[in-house]
């Protein structure tokens, strides 16, 4: 009986082998998997006051048991390395191979290699090592293999299994199993620490996320560690939102790292009986994510306000893209979809938002919507093409499209006697964190929304080779559309109302599905222009005070044409929050509060995130609206640059691509541009034909030039800018 | 870093603290997980030649993270200890207590106590032990409990979260975590060794199950245990279905025991190197269900098919109701569904029938067949149906009801034109191992089985109160049932015809949809007749010769009241195994045969497994159709004997019942009856009027007569068997 741990000893056996050159071998598991596994891991880190705040939604699992398998032609004999996380067997041409072979050897010519994985704990996963064998994404998976034998031996012919791709994160080294995946760490110090109490207050001089490594900590008693985003905080040891209590007995003096990352600028350390330490630092833990957007301007607000919102977005870019990092450090489908598009003008780590994608979505059955958040679920959908547009990805949407077909037919199946969305048992109508903002009967927003989806259905329909659903879902998506404008849109206040109770439309009018309605396309000229008076820029309609909904709302100004009216925006509200000491930025930031009436929120202290994800949507605004750059067709083989400086004297900055960047720099004079990548458009607003040597401008309407931009060559244009531009 | 892991030794802290008098508390989780999680563990054992060999279909997972909770009324404050095998929080009225409190303090008043528990690697379970506050089925559990809260921390009231009552499998031990379940062992030793090349044979004298231990190993080299059902396959080292392999480095003697528990009768130890060893032994690995029922009789053969058929059954009773324990040792839901019957005339352990049901139907979504085979999905719904009648838990049928909706929906989806189902890609028709079993069209034995099917969903919607499935179920069943007669019945043959092939009757007659139709009473009493005389005792349809349809096919005769000529298969059948010198009974016997060919199968010299849970059909025949007791109402509330000699001078016996024995003797003279439970009716055919003194005797019809069985009282009744009882 003591022995039976041995089957699962070995499954880890192979692992310690040693292994020749690595050749572009990766270690593979069933696609989304080890998505949903680490997701897991990370979203269960959060505590609130020491005790354990995992997510209120259904957390799904990796496939238990994965076959995976490839057919190669090999020239000669292979002598081939098999790497395995889980108890597996190995088959040759169908054949099992006795025990749990670390090596194996391949006879030359056509045949298939099959490794089935049992793991419950982690994902089933492989890394397969020979000279031309090894494993990567062309590798087939499936969770059901469906090969049964009959009564004579022989395996039926027609089992009907279906095979997917694997998937992967590009893990490269065969003897880091992929369930002993972390993020990097490096050791940072305080930058200034004061005597507090029975303790110390650390201040590590800006936001940050890590580990709290004591030194030389020793004596018998108690350890507290109140973590602070705020002075304030930190010194609340009985409001501090996380903290860590130790209980010690030692005898001679050790280091002692903390078991989770926290978020906090400010740590206060406090000591019960003979406890003591000489010190502490912390471990900066991060993803390794690669800085390629840049922007820089003549204004320094502007600035600083842009690097604090990277330095804000990269804090939030972990495993996944989270909402903030002292409190939930979860995956929140509406913060991530913001995050994707500051992404694509940042890090633009295509892994990341893969990752995310396939964590928030989980397995089947759908039982909930994504986050239960009826919103969420539909920024869901939108980050998939959003995701194709920017990279040209095609597989993944194909190996993701199933999993978005079985969330629409959840959506649909929630359809009221009239076709639209309202409140179900088991939904959240969340839109915006906002007073007496009303959730009742069929909100306008929320239709708005599952338009979109259905049309970004029709459009990975397309993708995906499913043209019945592509027809299916345009045709649902064009009949919610008129729908939407036959029920919400207000002849008399020329703009959408904001819900229909009982069958009526409310008088209501917010500034929600009125902003989407913008960047959406779903208004005609006039439209357009009406709500623009009539809602965005009208005082009277119930201001936004979130970062997260301000996004949608400057950049619908943005693509009014209102560059400049925005960056006064950007530089009261993003500049408002610097001016009050930022060095991240906020969950909420309302101007009309005053000092620690900032730090509060839910009805805690402290309750607020200090470093929100969604606060940093200038990393995006800038480089899309600004520079002017964006993806025509997907991965930018085709793209558009319309720089606006909304004002400023002159800026420059980098737009990254799978493939290179794009780099711009815009003054009142002139333009320069160079590309790594595809065949652009140049877009210049002048009063006289611009002037640019070695390309040809053409005139596209009244004061609007193009210049066609080839990649690698570098462009200069002489321009006379518009009045106001 | 390094301290990451403290969160997850966290977890299991609690369990090692000191408890008091225990007091009906019972380890619990989310209902079904337990199952779902020892199924994989218990099906992944499977090993061919020393290979891993898991299951084809898909392993579903337990729930990650659980919400427990439940609401108590305290007289007096209370002290609680908590255990909990996982990462988890402790809510008392939705206030969090920080860390992992081990023992915690309520409040006198109306108190709700919560757990959230998250473990990926194993099952999430509590353990709650207080005075009055204890861990039982009275708990409710989620996996998601939609507990969001307003920006100003307010709590959503309307979260339309479902909570279902929670599992368990009584484990009174806290101490005993669920993951550490194990069967007990206790040592065995072979009853015969002889050397046998370099090492020894060991006949442990009959088939067995359990793990090998070696004492006194010591050398260095190879050891091969090779394991044999037969003297034949333990000395076929290049043959045998198992085997161990040990590369040794001893510089002592050491005692080992395997990693895995085998099923055999014989075993073959061989060394190469200095390896050697002084002895062998078996840890003996067992069920600890009770032998409750019991038969008799005057035939000593009989006797001893009965003793071997349970001792066969005994061994594959396990974790759950297994097919065989030499090779696959898998749920196979056809194999398991003869099982519980077996199971209610011998253990009546009616854990392992539930275990066995959640276990084989996993999780949504149902993207397979139960075991990929369609007629193994219809065998799952009527054991269902089956184990309330014998057991009367209406609680089992409603927490599993949601999961028999969506394999019927599955089912449904996969209906041809016709409304009938055929192989479609995925599908394994199996019926029964025979050669030239035509599988082919829409097969006639499935529609059966499909119709009872949906009647058992009418049963079991009516019991889980879902008065609209209960009508649509039995409307389809009904419209089913016509059309099987429709189109499969032959006014020629007067049988139902094997199947229909692109749309037409084939001329083919087989035994399984006719025998079925008996025991389902789908004929009328002349189809009955016809059915009997022209398939079941007709010769010239093709024979049957797995112990696993001869089940059916002699229950069906057995309705018809054949139990004389049933008896003389009987001993023919299992009474030729016997005389081969079975020690269990196998998974096909065909007395055709001659010497070693009995163990081969599936191409493969000793692919047969001479162990088969299939094979012990006569403890279920014996106490059903002889002894003749079976319940009427659910749960035996009311119930039959009708005592069926089948041409024995006596037989007595006990069927077991949840609350105890119905005993019988029968003798050709008199009958004897004793009951623990319920309100019997004893039938007794008699050619004068049996006489029983202290009970009424009806006549019932022409030589049939019923006296009433009050329990707890002795009847005696005298009677005239008529000619051929």
């Amino acid at each position: 009986m003591k022995y039976r741990i041995c089957l699962f000893l070995a499954l880890t056996a192979g692992l310690f082998a040693d292994h020749a050159q690595a050749q572009k071998a990766s270690w593979i598991w069933y696609p989304g998997d080890f998505d949903i596994y680490m997701s897991n891991v990370m979203q269960n880190r959060r505590t609130e006051r020491g005790s354990f705040f995992p997510v209120f939604w259904k957390m799904d699992s990796h496939y238990v048991l994965v076959d995976f398998h490839k057919e190669f032609i090999l020239s000669q004999p292979e002598e081939v390395k098999l790497y395995v996380e889980g108890t597996y067997n190995v088959k040759i041409d169908g054949q099992a191979i006795s025990g749990f072979p670390k090596t194996i050897q391949i006879p030359a010519g056509k045949h298939k290699l099959s490794l089935k994985v049992y793991n419950q704990a982690h994902v089933p996963a492989i890394f397969v090592q020979g000279k031309t064998v090894v494993s990567d994404e062309t590798w087939l998976s499936t969770f059901e293999d469906k090969e049964w034998i009959d009564a004579s031996g022989k395996t039926s012919d027609k089992s009907g299994t279906t095979f997917v791709s694997a998937g992967s994160w590009n893990f490269a080294d065969p003897l880091m199993v992929p369930s002993a995946f972390k993020l990097p760490v490096i050791p940072h110090f305080a930058v200034k620490t004061e005597k507090i109490g029975k303790g110390t207050l650390s201040d590590f001089g800006k936001q940050t996320f890590g580990f709290i490594k004591v030194h030389g900590l020793r004596g018998k008693g108690k350890m507290g560690i109140y973590y602070g985003e705020s002075r304030e905080e930190a010194l609340s040891t009985d409001k501090c939102e996380t903290l860590d209590y130790l209980e010690l007995d030692l005898s001679g003096k050790k280091d002692s790292v903390m078991p989770l990352s926290k978020a906090f600028r400010y740590v206060n350390t406090q000591y019960e009986g003979t406890v003591a330490a000489d010190s502490i630092s912390m471990l900066y833990e991060y993803a390794p994510v690669t800085d390629k957007g840049s922007f820089k301007s003549s204004d320094e607000e502007l600035n600083k306000i842009y690097d604090v919102a990277k330095y804000t977005f990269r804090l939030n870019t972990r495993e996944f893209f989270i909402d903030g990092g002292k409190r939930d450090r979860w995956i929140w489908s509406g913060d991530a979809y913001q995050s994707y598009l500051m992404n694509y003008y940042s890090f633009f780590d295509a892994e990341t938002v893969k990752r995310t994608l396939w964590a928030q979505r989980g397995k089947d059955p759908v039982t909930a919507h994504i986050n239960t958040i009826m919103d969420y679920s539909f920024y869901w959908f939108l980050g998939i093409y959003d995701y194709y547009k920017f990279t040209g990805d095609q597989k993944f949407v194909q190996d993701i499209y199933p999993r978005m077909q079985s969330l629409m037919t959840y959506i649909d199946g929630r359809r009221n006697k009239s076709g639209l969305l309202e409140w179900m048992p088991g939904d959240w109508i969340f839109i915006d964190w906002a007073d007496k903002l009303s959730k009742e009967g069929e909100v306008s927003f929320e239709q708005l929304l599952y338009a979109r989806s259905l049309e970004t259905m029709s459009l990975c329909a397309k993708l995906a080779n499913d043209k019945q659903g592509a027809e299916r879902y345009g045709q649902q998506a064009s009949e919610l559309r008129k729908k939407i404008f036959d029920l919400y849109w207000s002849p008399r206040k020329q703009a959408l109302v904001h819900s229909r109770i009982n069958g009526r439309p409310t008088e209501n009018i917010t500034r929600y599905a009125n902003m989407f309605g913008i960047f959406f396309d779903y208004f005609n000229a006039d439209q357009k222009q009406s709500v623009k008076k009539n809602v965005l820029l009208n005082d009277n309609i119930s201001k936004i005070t979130t970062p997260y909904m301000r996004f949608y709302e400057l950049e619908a100004l943005c693509v009014m044409g209102e560059q400049s009216y925005v960056m006064k925006e950007m530089k009261n509200y993003w500049g408002g929050m610097l001016k009050l000491g930022a060095t991240s930025f906020w969950e909420e930031y309302n101007p009309g509060k005053k000092g620690a009436e900032h730090l509060a929120m839910y009805g805690r202290p402290f309750g607020k995130s200090l470093c929100h994800a969604w606060g940093a949507s200038p990393v995006y605004l800038l480089g899309r609206y600004y520079l002017g750059v964006q993806p025509v067709t997907p991965g930018y083989e085709t793209y558009t640059i319309e720089p606006n400086l909304g004002g400023l004297a002159w800026m420059e900055g980098k737009v990254p691509t799978k493939n290179g960047d794009i780099e711009v720099y815009c003054s009142k004079k002139e333009i320069k541009v160079r590309s790594a990548v595809g065949v652009g458009k140049l877009r210049v607003k002048s009063k006289s034909r611009p002037v640019v040597s070695g390309a040809e401008v053409t005139r596209i309407s009244k004061e609007t030039y193009e210049i066609t931009i080839q990649k690698g060559k570098d462009y200069r244009v002489k321009y006379s800018p518009l009045k106001g531009d």
